[in-house]
């Protein structure tokens, strides 16, 4: 066997957990080490990798390629420049419209400095973008449509329950995103519709309160925040801490790409994608992984520079030789 | 603008046919002629394109790419290494098992003219096989199933449609697949089941009887029929010549590719990835073109060689620019 893929991970919250538990999935790559701004609290949660300090370049350097696990507000648009001109790496920096500018300034960097970086991959960014083009490229210029909590249980936003939380007199809270399925059909169907935001999705609220908290007042506090809340039909149950301990300790996310457009002439095709996860830190940290395969092919092949999934061969994310592929997968 | 993109279309039965409308909806293409062994015929047909014997080497030289649109059981094993040698060319080659003998002979050939050789793409083998190998990837390991016919028409098959006109009695016939709904579900599950292929799909056939033929007899013989029907659960309606023409005369089929594993722990995740078309021949002819596109940027790139769907960067398949897709599409 050849030698396995020397992995680092940088940023130990959510999603460098789920890298770490993936890579056990992957026997051809190899976790080197766990790089964080506290090195010394990770460990106490860490005893079989080697934990070092983000500022340890010399531990990295030991490493092929680095996941870099941060969040995309403050994180990655630091750490994805710094890194890059030492390793390669792989990251899902999420923020849609900054995605050309972040490609932008990684590419250079990773291009003098002989790395790969990966930029931006995940389910959205990520498998949904790929989905998004080659809908557009089979049914010449069809519209795609993205549509999230599409399960009956819904999608849960990190983003949204932080929002709730910031409520004066809410002690915790969980948000589900759903898709309003008459949406669904219309894209379905082949009627192109302009959707607005609200047409799409509605929001399920799971709040508990403090004590002594108004619930009519924050009820409307909720449904009248703009932008996260305002514009969309919006549910809020009030619930206890052990309810929500008890139903909603997860992170159940999906959703589906879909795009109905003409073959030409009077005939129409429709194609949909669909993701549905137990939990979205560990369906990003597996794609992440699989990316991470693929910078370490590229950079092997002196093929230098930043990427995005639909800059990448496909068979490069898979573990499996080309002549498994064509016998297997073709 | 920057010039178009010249293609040969070579074969003209329902899927060169299809191709020519397709590349109406592509306006960065652009068709140069068509080919065929019969070029009388096809010039009662086609008025508004050049129409050529497809041994006319150098009418075909005046194109970047060549979609070869000849069946893949008597035509494309001779015509794809025989146009390989001359001229890019994009093929929709679909006998599974033979495609890596396929590859390996088109690989050399393009390599030492010069060319590009996309070979065995559509939708199966093609978009099929592509997210047959990213599910693969992306949930480790996981075995990945495809159904056909899981629209409520089912999918029209051409292969034993053909079978049921060879019975004698049978005037005109048309046989639809239908996916079987409890085995779709068993696979959503995460079971991973081993299903056999009559457990996955059920056959629906409309046959038109000739003149005192005996109906009873034809069912029995189409429903112990070996490989095509025998192991198959089979219904067999008589219909009239009139019906089978009002109701029967399009090419509907679709189909989905679907997976369920491991995302690492407890957590489990599925990938689902539909496609219903109308017309199964426009359909795979759009997805040819689409291909055609990324040919002839491969070769522009010097990129020779053979390809498959899973060996080009998804991009290179959409006409619109690198900084486009990451605007529009990441």
């Amino acid at each position: 066997m050849s030698q396995k893929i020397a992995v680092a991970i940088i940023g130990y919250g959510n999603v460098g957990r789920g890298v770490q538990t993936a890579l056990k999935q992957n026997p051809d790559m190899e976790l080197m080490g766990i790089f964080s701004r506290s090195p010394e609290r990770v460990k106490q949660d860490v005893q079989d990798v080697p934990v070092y300090s983000v500022d340890d370049l010399q531990a990295l350097q030991k490493c092929s390629v680095a996941i870099l696990c941060g969040g995309s507000k403050n994180d990655l648009p630091v750490q994805g420049p710094h890194f890059a001109a030492h390793i390669s790496t792989v990251d899902s920096y999420d923020n849609h419209s900054c995605i050309p500018e972040y490609f932008n300034k990684m590419n250079p960097i990773a291009r003098d400095n002989k790395t790969v970086s990966v930029i931006s991959t995940g389910w959205d960014p990520g498998t949904f973008s790929l989905e998004r083009v080659l809908g557009n490229a089979f049914l010449p210029g069809t519209k795609t449509y993205g549509f999230y909590g599409v399960s009956e249980k819904g999608g849960l936003s990190m983003g949204h329950s932080d929002a709730l939380r910031t409520i004066e007199g809410v002690a915790d809270a969980r948000q589900y995103t759903h898709a309003i399925p008459e949406a669904i059909e219309r894209v379905r169907r082949g009627e192109n519709p302009d959707l607005k935001p609200e047409e799409m999705h509605w929001r399920e609220c799971y709040v508990v309160l403090e004590d002594g908290a108004d619930a009519e007042k924050i009820e409307k506090e909720i449904t009248t925040m703009p932008a996260y809340f305002a514009p969309y039909k919006t549910e809020v149950h009030f619930i206890s801490a052990e309810e929500l301990k008890e139903n909603h300790a997860g992170f159940p996310h999906g959703g589906m790409v879909i795009g109905s457009g003409s073959l030409g002439g009077t005939n129409r095709g429709t194609i949909e994608y669909h993701n549905t996860w137990d939990s979205n830190p560990a369906a990003t940290a597996n794609i992440l992984v699989a990316h991470a395969r693929a910078a370490h092919r590229l950079r092997e092949e002196e093929k230098f520079g930043a990427y995005t999934i639909v800059d990448i061969p496909p068979a490069y994310f898979s573990p499996k030789s080309h002549d498994e592929l064509l016998a297997e997968f073709l």
